[in-house]
């Protein structure tokens, strides 16, 4: 006991029991529990935040061009023409969304998400609603992560194709059990694969282009069967505008930085917007190049071999160790991308669970001080999803981004709406809000205009997408989205209410009870239900004893016990016609309770038999168990559990 | 309340609660709950009781002239011809166990299982085995049964062929709920189709035969494959006691009678004798004439066509009408012969659980008045090897048999004891057992002599079985009934010591407990946590509050709070440095617990927050209920919740 004080004349001691976790299983899958003391606070500079936040907007290059030709083989090969237009459009998109979120970073040192810009400025709907739309957006980024990982190594070892889906559920797992291990954000473990990656893909997109200026980069030898339809039809801006959609899959992943601002080195936010342009730099070029080139080689979009594929085998002329390294690198990446979304899924909830739209579980740290139950909630929905859709990236494509298109306006919306609260503030004058602090700034005209500007792009893309992939499943968001923004409501005003009535304003002392009533039910005189009675006889001097009888017979042998060893207490048998023990029990209790008088208490003492091993439990009917569950939902009834235990050698020791 | 009594001083009352068992998807499956009083009692005659009974041992001529084949065929089509002569001593075999069980018959009018007269018997280990013998042999009779059911199907209509393992299992759920709902055994359900199957197979046996010896009774036309071996081996002594073994199987269900005589007219032990005679005459007659045809048609033995459809349709020269019509009736007594083991394993079940071998919950009827728990059980065990050996007869056959000739054995062992007890009587003296009454009977030596010939009979046969059929499964069966006979014991040690513990011989006056400490966990203080925190106060003035810190800077909070609200009552605050809520307090509990003085009772006070909506619970962490379940194993601590609901009004209404 370390301290010890005395006010009021009410004492309270202090300490810290002496506890070594165990080891177990669970220590074996994801290590040791850690002290919240050692809780991590290291902070990373440029390149490394690179690595740590450019996984998943990077990885996407990995699946947007063959995703933008897959619409358009509707049209047949012909219409492939118009990918590397598509292409640019969306790296045009790409250079707003960026600009855009340069802002946000500057305005929003402590981190700035969707959530918390659309919170601060927009108000509770709106920020629900983005917080949604980035939940369902995770959850998708590790399915289509994962499928388009594992479609990658199909692409480079076939015989892998029939266990596509076992494999992606595998690796959900793994990175779950990574993740639930907590391994630190360290920049080495990051760094390698990222950089990996962004030479492997430089090296393959600049060894096209120089052989296409050398006029020897020919076709895709032997290339995947397109499955043509039978009536080709023709290109309509409907078309284009598909293609379009599914392409913007290419945008996600690019908010990832404004997230993390607090993880860089200071001055935090000028690191942070420096990186996130070198990061939209990276993802322009290798999209656009990689567009280009698919185009020239006559890449065929298929599900038996990537895209990505297809151009490294063409540009290496064979399926040698350059090869091999882009596949691979190609890989790491997207298993890396679904990382990205394990560590940033638990936070956002974590911090709706903290204002209470949440479950408050998920904002509880677990024993290797991450969001445990976030992590597994993560892995359970992507495994599911990566079953129902077969590991099939464009079956799970028109799911995704809409959300992500979602976020981006909310959050551009909520920074313009920011710029005009600035633009009315006087110079000098400061505002304090929960993620920021407003000042004045000149200029501020300007600013709102590149952040309303790109809320309006992105929310337009957002309605394109919607339209064009309705009927592919986009639907599917677009109704679950409500429902989710309806179930965080109903979460907070459930937590609200609860706090109101808990609340101790206007609570004056407790009135006393009168009357203390006891019912004791018993299944057969004997030392357990002795025991029961003697201690219900110390709480009141009003006990009645309760069989539920079965058997007539019994009924009278109890009976007859009761007189001898019974103490006097009044006793009721209950008749059974239905065999049923619980029932008419509970039909007795609510008929005291009706009667009860105002200020009476009535307290059930069961007896309680503990086996000496837990499967001697299946030996019993445990009906003190099924008691208590259906007791629980009465109103102001106390239940008291009074367990007899046999000892092993043969005595048997009570409470008194 | 009907009646009241006034004996020594205690008051006991009797009352009938108004209950009506609501209507649910349980209600629609099974019917609405019986009340106890309409348990049946109804007798039979014989010719009804042979319908009722006798299903289990005919429908095993439905399999056992192919399971003699099966064995031969390992020597080529010629040892097809030893076929009949293994069938003649098979029903010489029969002929004995049957004058033996007659001899039971006489003897335990009030019912005479293997196990009753085991037990009374050859002990109490002996029982148990005959007791395991029979359980594991009706689980097979029902795996059996419905597989053979389903192949003669598959015969009739080869499309049904890919279904058949589903097709199993839905017949053994369709018959579960058929017993479930507690089918009466009403003469005319059973009549039809025994009665039927006896006239369908006496046509086909007696046309096949008129047809023989008319000499125009040809080959099967069109045959099933026969997959012989490689190499045949030579006919030895070891092959034909292989076959002998495999056809014992027709023996199955001949002790059905000697369960149910009470179910017959008195004078029942009379009437069921002639049934048993009856019954063993037909089954002898088919069996003999079914092999015998089978050897003169050529039938090969085979999993796409049954031997009885290869003799009907060979018989009556078409799959036409009396085709069907045998094959239907085939089907329909073997579905029958599962059935019976629905009847006879849960009673069985019950009575080993009455003797305190089971656990006792197999003893009650459920709401239909049947034991509801050993229907399922053995409905979900059925299913298991319907699945694991995809109902095929041939590999379910060697784990079949052994434990019917080990019951046998110890059944006619147990009569061989008792006629040696009765010998040693005087005339006209009189001893009652539990299970029948011994009285000098004269001529008892001849008697005994036929039970001991019978038991050494059936014991060789037993013997040759576990030899021959060794390697093709029986082992499983030597292996599992051991370690059922051990967890028999284990479980009846269990309830004879739970019985010594909770006796009351050698119990004086309970010691009076002199203090009352009350530990109160409380994790904020709120009008839950007062109202738990007076409740405690009424029972004792030793109160404690505990409250296991997270947060050190909520812990000072609270601790604030609670001089204010606290009463004065002393709190003791637990640091918990790796975030956990219920070890903390685990272990200060046991810490008092240790200190405790002699006569000292200790409880614990849990405020429960019981939320308005069961779902809403998804919202909260269980903490109370955690707890409950780790000290519900810690002796002698008494635990009470005291529940803190959440008004629709808006008011908070509590125990007070």
């Amino acid at each position: 006991m370390s301290t010890s004080e005395d006010d009021i004349g009410t004492t309270v001691l202090r300490r810290t029991p002496e506890y070594k976790p165990p080891r177990s299983l669970r220590t074996w899958l994801i290590g040791r529990p850690l002290p919240t003391a050692d809780a991590p606070h290291q902070t990373i500079g440029k390149a490394v935040g690179l690595a740590v936040f450019a996984s998943d907007a990077l990885s996407s290059t990995a699946y947007a061009t063959q995703e933008i030709l897959v619409i358009l083989a509707a049209a047949g090969t012909l219409a492939f023409g118009y990918a590397f237009p598509i292409a640019i459009a969306i790296v045009i998109l790409m250079a707003i969304v960026t600009l855009s979120y340069e802002q946000t970073i500057h305005a929003y040192p402590g981190g700035g998400g969707a959530y918390i810009v659309a919170r601060d400025n927009l108000g509770e709907l709106p920020a629900q609603a983005a917080g949604a739309a980035l939940l369902t957006d995770y959850i998708l980024t590790v399915a289509v992560s994962i499928s388009s990982g594992v479609a990658q190594l199909a692409s480079a070892f076939p015989a892998v194709s029939n266990y596509r889906v076992i494999l992606a559920v595998i690796l959900v797992i793994f990175i779950m059990l990574m993740n639930l291990r907590g391994v630190r954000e360290s920049g080495s473990l990051f760094a390698v694969p990222t950089y990996f990656f962004v030479a492997m893909m430089f090296l393959t997109v600049s060894a096209g282009f120089i052989r296409y200026l050398g006029g020897d980069l020919g076709s895709v030898v032997d290339p995947p069967h397109l499955e043509l339809p039978a009536v080709l039809s023709v290109i309509t801006p409907f078309l284009l505008l598909h293609a379009f959609s599914s392409g913007t899959a290419a945008l996600t992943g690019i908010e990832a930085i404004s997230n993390g601002i607090t993880a860089f080195k200071e001055p935090r936010s000028r690191n942070a917007g420096i990186t996130l342009i070198w990061m939209a730099f990276i993802l322009g070029a290798f999209f656009l190049g990689i567009t280009f080139l698919a185009g020239h080689i006559h890449a065929i979009p298929s599900e038996e071999e990537t895209v990505i594929s297809q151009l490294a085998r063409t540009v290496y002329e064979s399926r040698g160790l350059l090869y091999l390294a882009t596949m691979a690198a190609t890989t790491v990446i997207l298993i890396m991308a679904a990382n990205t979304a394990f560590a940033d899924f638990p936070r956002l909830s974590a911090l709706l669970a903290a204002d209470g739209f949440l479950p408050r579980q998920l904002a509880f740290r677990g024993s290797r001080l991450v969001y445990s139950r976030g992590i597994a909630f993560l892995a359970v929905l992507a495994s599911v999803l990566v079953i129902l859709f077969q590991a099939k990236v464009t079956l799970l494509i028109p799911l995704y981004a809409i959300g992500v298109f979602l976020s981006f306006t909310l959050s551009q919306f909520g920074m313009a709406r920011r710029w005009r609260k600035i633009g009315q503030l006087q110079p000098g004058e400061e505002v304090k809000e929960r993620g920021s602090t407003l000042r004045y700034e000149p200029g501020w005209q300007a600013k709102m205009a590149v952040n309303s500007f790109g809320s309006i792009s992105t929310f337009i893309v957002m309605l394109v997408f919607a339209v064009t992939k309705f009927q592919d499943g986009a639907y599917v968001v677009l109704i679950l989205m409500p429902i989710l923004v309806v179930i965080f409501s109903g979460i907070h005003n459930h937590y609200r209410d609860l706090a109101a009535h808990l609340s101790l304003d206007r609570y004056g002392t407790a009135p006393r009870s009168t009357r203390h009533r006891v019912i004791l039910p018993i299944s057969g005189v004997h030392r357990g239900s002795l025991a029961a009675l003697h201690y219900a006889r110390s709480l009141s001097d009003d006990v009645t004893a309760v069989h539920v009888s079965l058997d007539s017979e019994e009924a009278e042998r109890l009976r007859q016990k009761w007189e001898i060893w019974g103490e006097g207490v009044r006793m009721v048998i209950l008749d059974s016609p239905y065999r049923l023990l619980i029932e008419p029990l509970l039909i007795y209790v609510e008929e005291i309770a009706r009667q009860r008088q105002p200020n009476e208490t009535i307290s059930i003492v069961v007896p309680q038999f503990v086996p000496r091993r837990w499967y001697h439990s299946l030996l019993h009917t445990q009906t003190a168990f099924m008691l208590r569950l259906a007791l629980m939902f009465r109103r102001g009834i106390v239940i008291t559990d009074v367990p007899y235990h046999l000892e092993p050698n043969g005595k048997e020791k009570n409470l008194s």
